[in-house]
């Protein structure tokens, strides 16, 4: 299997403090993304200033779009974005329509699994071209005390199993990586624990034990 | 039942032509939604433009999240909205934090119906203080020509009996009204057929339609 990348999400409301963790952290991590917050708080300007800075990063615009998919997927390629993230209560239709957009100019769809969705959904969305998924435990869910259980990696090994690659994220710390060793892992993303003032120290750590579940 | 609003969901990800489009069409709705395609290009500098110059009308910011409930429901709500939109498959932590922000701001949640929900869901969004739901046909769905079925309408009475507001979109027009008016509507949501060239008299042709069939 493939070595998962390591992904920063850029979680603030402000520009300037986005660009900053963004400076601090970018070496060391693989994928930079222009998460949900920051992307409703700036608009594309976030993605495009990200793009202009790290012209040789992934970059992600996190919009869980579950609508409107040809204009948000435009709006997020056009600024700069690699891969954009799309909800998947989303109707196949607007899964569909963000995908062509975004392998149009070069990029990628994934979808972000929130909600009640199933295998069948899955290969559906296989069947029309899409080839990630991201395994959530939400923030909120997160805050709440809910964890990663068996359930949670049994799915993620059926995702795997089906052709999909799973990124993985919800509150992820470097003692969480042997967890997903089975799964064909595309990235581990991390917000706040990359984006505070030990980030680069976490992403060593991320690194090292990426480093040892998988090889390539 | 109280009678339902009219409102213009302004789409466009360029601000002129969404404030050029709002200027024609305000005074003629009783709700404007800053739509997540023109949230997303403009973030919630397009949520504070419109709340600027429209400071009586109710404000829409059309979010559709799924996740960081607080931290984007704050965002939208200071820029001045009065409802936020929750996506249907947010983990229930997500909508009850949004809920929490909004109401404490003086304004609401809507949950925007996307996806596997199901009656027990929407009980539960009850449960957490939720009375507003947003039932669609996907504007790529439309589009690729499915339609307003029965389906559809059984499932907005029970959301009805349940307690809860519906509002209707997805290329609504006048002459789809008749359908809904054993509903609970809390508002008919237009975009493009409310922005084009003839919107003002499509927006009288609404309000004829709402008050044939719903009276006070």
């Amino acid at each position: 299997m493939k070595k998962p990348l390591l992904q920063v999400a850029l979680d603030s409301a402000d520009m300037a403090t986005a660009l900053q963790h963004a400076s601090c952290i970018a070496e060391h991590v693989d994928v930079i993304e222009a998460g949900t917050v920051l992307a409703f708080a700036q608009g594309m300007e976030a993605v495009r200033e990200l793009r202009k800075r790290y012209p040789a990063h992934r970059l992600v615009c996190d919009m869980k779009l579950l609508d409107a998919g040809e204009m948000l997927a435009t709006g997020a390629m056009s600024a700069g974005a690699d891969w954009i993230t799309v909800g998947a209560a989303a109707h196949i239709e607007t899964v569909s329509a963000a995908h062509q957009v975004a392998t149009q100019m070069g990029g990628e769809v994934q979808i972000e699994l929130f909600g009640h969705w199933t295998l069948a959904d899955a290969k559906l969305w296989k069947e029309h071209g899409i080839s990630q998924v991201i395994y959530h435990r939400s923030r909120d869910a997160k805050a709440a005390g809910v964890c990663w259980g068996q359930a949670d990696l049994t799915r993620m090994k059926d995702l795997s199993d089906l052709g999909l690659s799973v990124s993985v994220t919800g509150g992820i710390v470097p003692e969480d990586i042997h967890l997903f060793r089975e799964i064909d892992v595309q990235a581990f993303i991390a917000g706040r624990a990359l984006t505070g003032s030990n980030g680069v120290q976490i992403a060593e750590s991320f690194h090292q034990e990426i480093n040892r579940y998988w090889q390539g």
